[in-house]
């Protein structure tokens, strides 16, 4: 490897790119990772910031999970288990979908794997390079990122921000005549917290029955919905949908990286081996918290709901005082997703000059799609008076841009 | 989803094969998983099974790394960090490498993913599907999980198991001269235990890097050598080399999943990007955790290696007493490869005999390459007593399995 004692990570400029290969070069990763690691140099430096660009929940996790994972890594439980993922905790997934919301899951239809990395397991597992996947939009940036990384062809179908971002037949309509290998859905939705109808959903599931198509759907806030009646695809038993989740949001926990997917056995099985081949299992300790969790689930987001929901409508007090900022309310999760093009700026700019001038850090819109430059992203779960600081410190900066006219006097 | 409530995980006979991609198709995993399974199913039986098939040490991790990682957890650590991984553990590891291994590393040649991950980031950063790779056989069961799934060409070449499988000259050129766009070596060896000589390990970098040929060096069992001096290639400075260790057998964590590679900021970027689609990071209080650990490093892997020496002396033993098994003694590692074609039994055969029979479980030679069908490996790093009895079991197997006259009167 070459040395560069007192030179930043990247390029030396006379030094020629190395060879990497297709998917090597096409590697774009999170947008928000990059924010934060800008973030953090600032704080370096001494200055506080004000974080909104992750969803990284600032609640204390539920104290039986805390308890359950400490017991056993005090224990010494740190050894190797299960590629599929520890049986306890399958168990107690299937049983959670199966009495309490009356899906039809077992244990064999649960796989334990982080559940970013279950994104890119699926549609590596079903797309190869060159096929066609279709994103609502906007849409999660590891979407993104990971359809870039294997060679897909991206089907972009916006959803009207007008219509709050919700999906309808149309849309379902669209993405099935594009023909695509698989589709990927995300209700309750990051970043613009919109719940899909059951009517809806269903549809779309029957239709990509109909043509083979693969469907992913990614309800990873699921439990963390305070305005629509939440609709889970698991209800639905179709051999080629798949239904992911993750236990970073509903739990506060994103630093335990696990979650899960509800699939066919086939697919099951194929989830196992693809963790067995890139990170061989995941630690007993998280997966048995997460086990103990399960069962103070309803209990501990109902909580997370409440404070979701008081915190938005204080955001949306200091947001409605800025005429110049557009949002659609959000019905589910922590994201309001904001229109700032009276700003004038790109979202990039925004977001750096936002961070540099006010210490405070959201993620570009462009993360969530390329034609989405005139928006960002704000996570409202951290602290919440950090929050409101930061959308107060948000609001300020938008003033600071806008033509006079639209400043209200 | 198609739902089995009381069938087992797999498919039902009547139902066709789902439509996977190429890559989903060619997934292998790794076969010790399905042995561990396969134990766990008997341990639930209520029977007790001699673990002898995973590298699961069972010795105490250092209570510094148990100590930060458990205080960091109990004060709610458990949100994301950075994609490249921690600065703090990434500094120890350039700090261990720069001044006590006197290797010119920086922390920007270092970044933190999952060992095993690693395997996969590297050669999907490098390699196409069709492109050739080289393993020296008997090579780690991950090697080809991954150059399947990515749809290498893998050139086998094997050392001699009467030079104790050590890498020649000889073996280096014909490597190179294969063509290949890439290289994996792996000294201290998983599963033979041999160690590579600085000249030879030296040659094969330079021959690389003359040749534009990629080359990752697995060190992971580099601080667990008692018979040789480990050489380590991070003391050399090429593009296109990388160095990747793992903390899970050194600190005797595997559930921590936590490893690092050394490489060309260029290479540490990518990985950075990679991480970021795949796990979008690893968790804070495991990292710190590592970093803690670092500190005694040289303390605690001490005693691992005056534990593996005993342990591998006592093992030899209970082996010499058997003379219808052959193996070359390791100087490196946990494991024992172990020559059983005496015995007549293929690898897999022997394994699931032995697993049923004697309760004892180990991993069949072919994990390691087809060649391998009449070898096992047996890992010793567990609790010495049931190491021993395992080890026992299997010799007193492979006795009622050997000719009469084999047998020692």
């Amino acid at each position: 490897m070459s040395i560069t004692p007192s030179v930043p990570p990247g390029n030396r400029p006379e030094e020629p790119a190395l060879d990497f290969s297709v998917r090597g070069q096409a590697l774009l990763g999170q947008e928000m990772f990059k924010v934060l690691e800008r973030a953090k140099k600032i704080e370096e430096a001494g200055a506080f910031v004000y974080h909104l660009e992750l969803g990284n929940p600032r609640q204390p996790p539920p104290r039986e999970l805390m308890d359950q994972t400490l017991g056993l890594l005090g224990r010494g439980e740190v050894g190797y288990t299960y590629s599929l993922g520890l049986p306890v905790l399958r168990q107690a997934i299937a049983k959670r979908y199966s009495e309490r919301l009356r899906c039809p899951v077992s244990e064999h239809n649960v796989a334990i794997s982080p559940a970013n990395l279950l994104i890119t397991q699926f549609l590596d597992l079903v797309c190869n390079p060159g096929d066609k996947v279709v994103f609502f939009c906007p849409a999660f940036p590891t979407y993104w990122a990971s359809a870039s990384y294997i060679g897909l062809k991206v089907e972009s179908i916006p959803l009207d921000e007008r219509l709050g971002y919700d999906l309808t037949d149309a849309d379902v309509d669209r993405a099935i005549a594009s023909g695509p290998r698989a589709i990927l859905v995300n209700s309750a939705n990051n970043p613009t917290g919109a719940v899909y109808s059951q009517a809806v959903l269903e549809r779309l599931a029957r239709l990509c029955d109909q043509h083979g198509i693969w469907l992913l759907s990614d309800e990873t806030y699921a439990d963390i919905c305070y305005g629509r009646t939440f609709f889970t695809m698991a209800t639905l038993t179709y051999p080629r949908l798949a239904v992911m989740s993750s236990f970073s949001k509903v739990f506060s926990i994103p630093g335990f990286r696990t979650g899960y997917i509800i699939a066919h056995p086939q697919m099951i099985a194929k989830i196992s081996l693809s963790t067995s081949t890139l990170i061989s299992c995941l630690p007993t300790f998280t997966q048995l918290g997460c086990a103990a969790g399960v069962n103070v689930l309803d209990r501990y987001t109902a909580s997370v709901r409440a404070r979701c929901a008081s915190v938005m409508m204080q955001c949306g007090e200091i947001l409605g005082r800025c005429p110049g900022l557009t949002y659609s309310l959000p019905h589910s999760g922590f994201y309001i997703f904001i229109n700032i093009a009276a700003t004038g700026l790109d979202a990039d700019t925004f977001c750096w000059r936002l961070l540099d001038e006010q210490h405070t850090a959201v993620t570009p819109g462009n993360s969530f799609g390329v034609d989405y430059r005139s928006y960002v992203r704000v996570a409202i779960c951290g602290r919440t008076e950090d929050v409101r600081e930061g959308m107060r410190r948000l609001v300020a900066f938008v003033e600071t841009l806008l033509p006079a006219t639209a400043v209200p006097v």
